[in-house]
């Protein structure tokens, strides 16, 4: 089959590998109908994080190709969307609704490599959610979004307890923090504020609700917020960009008592302890736990509820991977869709 | 009046001081009837904060004096419990529960000096909680311990959301850590392990309700912690130590999803980002609300339901305090009343 392998940073190309099997009894096989390339994707192709012939892609939906002989929950046939962390959806941790942090996790990114024709995903029953049919062709883009950019939006806006009463501030325009200004809106808050300098960015946080913008970043954006919210801070604030200036600027943009959710953080991002204390605030963050919210999400979708697919501004088949990223590096496109 | 000025670090002096007078007509005078030492007065003593001529102390418990004209809610001879952060109790940040960050939060430890015979307490209404009547004198000290130290344990119990059907860990065995335990006991927590080394201290804490203790630190405390729990790591962790090795202890003993409660940060601690990411945490940390919890901490002693008082290890006069500070200094204390 062919697939995208980064031969090292900057080096993106598809090139034929080998077809994915059955391995473990729990193990599903997925031709791929869409994949798309994450901001994350961008770290080892900016070479932030090591590239070395590295299986790239860890977003998906497709149609089952075969079961391991213990799968029960989906079978061949079925039109799936899966989560960017493999989970056992059944111990303890994957139980209280933290799946990225099951205790059979797994990184889809890691191995596997979903900007591919197939990929083998193990434990499918925990980590594949059918949708109720085969997909009107329209849909297949949003389905896609909430196999990671929808799920982790939305998870960092429940961590940030966005919903009714509540301010929300999203620091970061990205496809994440579009996604999550779609949460916000979805859950009830009542004023959602869209940090972002791009027009374009900004006209698309007003589509998913934003009623708020502001330009200014750091100290300033910081101010202008307090501004914004009679001088105490955002009650919910939402990191989602993972740089230490965003950190800084979300942990400053937060009220005493409010909540923090971040869902990605750079290597180099170290936290004062002694800002976080005074700041007072409940923090929550980490890889999003997307099974959690994958059957919500889905039926969402479905319903025709909400339209996360805008956030791909770029369609490109598989092929042209190397231009995708490309264009992502160079901010031309938020993130590139892939078709098979 | 006499009271306590530290002229510099290691120089803590009993000297006279002015006697308080009300300023504002919401200050109230309150004439101490007893006081101690914290923890963190240590860090000026030890030149990790500035001292010149600092006016020291920040728990306290007394007989109101005398009132300014808008008080309302205590009155000249109510015995009153105050919190060591001055707030008014009524703006949206007091009213979400986190006085210690109230729009007029004031720390009393920052020019007032509650090591002395005599304090002026701004915000009367806000900062004082009267007790049913005048206390036996044997409450005194566990009522002492409300103003700071049993509030600090209680809200890191409360911020690890120790509760029914949960294990809680507890990273120190100083005084506060010490009513972590107490506290995760009164919330219901069904495990309690203290992290301890002293033997006196594990004592006092399987008196307050620890069912297990682990003298190992850092990287064998973790291993211990999720030996205990399956694997997994503590539910609820509370980190009431406050330098990087605990903090990250305390990051590293908690599960995915659990929560961290911390309750004093060193100036030197520094969270690596990426390691909170990974670890998939809830956190909330500040200075403790103590004024939140004031009302039922005060009933929950005058009921003689909970024995906070048992922290303090050494009484001195006033007169003496500088004594006790070389006590705790040199950790022949855990916790010095001053008696006046």
């Amino acid at each position: 089959m062919r697939g995208v392998v980064m031969h090292k940073a900057g080096d993106v190309r598809v090139e034929e590998r080998e077809d994915p099997k059955i391995v473990e009894p729990t193990d599903a096989i997925v031709k791929l109908t869409a994949t798309c390339i994450c901001g994350s994707d961008l770290w080892p192709y900016r070479g932030i994080e090591p590239a070395d012939h590295t299986l790239m892609g860890h977003e998906y939906v497709g149609v089952v190709e075969e079961v391991g002989s213990d799968v029960t929950s989906v079978k061949p046939g079925d039109f799936v969307v899966g989560s960017f962390v493999i989970s056992d959806n059944t111990c303890e941790i994957c139980q209280a609704g933290f799946q990225s942090k099951c205790v059979h996790a797994e990184f889809v990114h890691a191995g596997i490599g979903t900007q591919a024709e197939k990929a083998r995903i193990p434990l499918a029953d925990g980590t594949l959610v059918a949708t109720p049919g085969q997909p009107e062709p329209e849909l297949i883009p949003a389905l896609l979004a909430a196999s990671d950019v929808l799920g982790t939006g939305w998870f960092a806006a429940v961590a940030a307890e966005a919903g009714p009463g509540k301010t929300v501030a999203v620091v970061g325009d990205g496809a994440v923090g579009l996604m999550a200004v779609l949460a916000a809106k979805q859950l009830g808050a009542d004023r959602i504020i869209a940090m972002s300098r791009h027009p374009e960015r900004q006209k698309l946080a007003r589509h998913y609700g934003a009623t708020d913008i502001v330009e200014e970043r750091g100290e300033e954006g910081i101010a202008k917020i307090k501004e914004l919210t009679g001088g105490l801070g955002a009650h919910s604030v939402i990191e989602a960009v993972g740089t230490q200036e965003s950190f800084m600027q979300a942990v400053g943009a937060t009220r005493g008592g409010g909540h923090l959710g971040y869902v990605g953080v750079n290597y180099d991002v170290t936290i004062p302890g002694i800002e976080l204390f005074f700041a007072g605030i409940h923090t929550l963050g980490g890889p999003a736990p997307v099974r959690r919210f994958l059957p919500d999400l889905i039926r969402l979708i479905w319903d025709r509820t909400i339209d996360p697919g805008k956030v791909f501004d770029l369609t490109l088949p598989l092929e042209q991977a190397a231009e995708g990223y490309k264009a992502m590096d160079e901010r031309r496109a938020t993130k590139v869709l892939l078709t098979l």
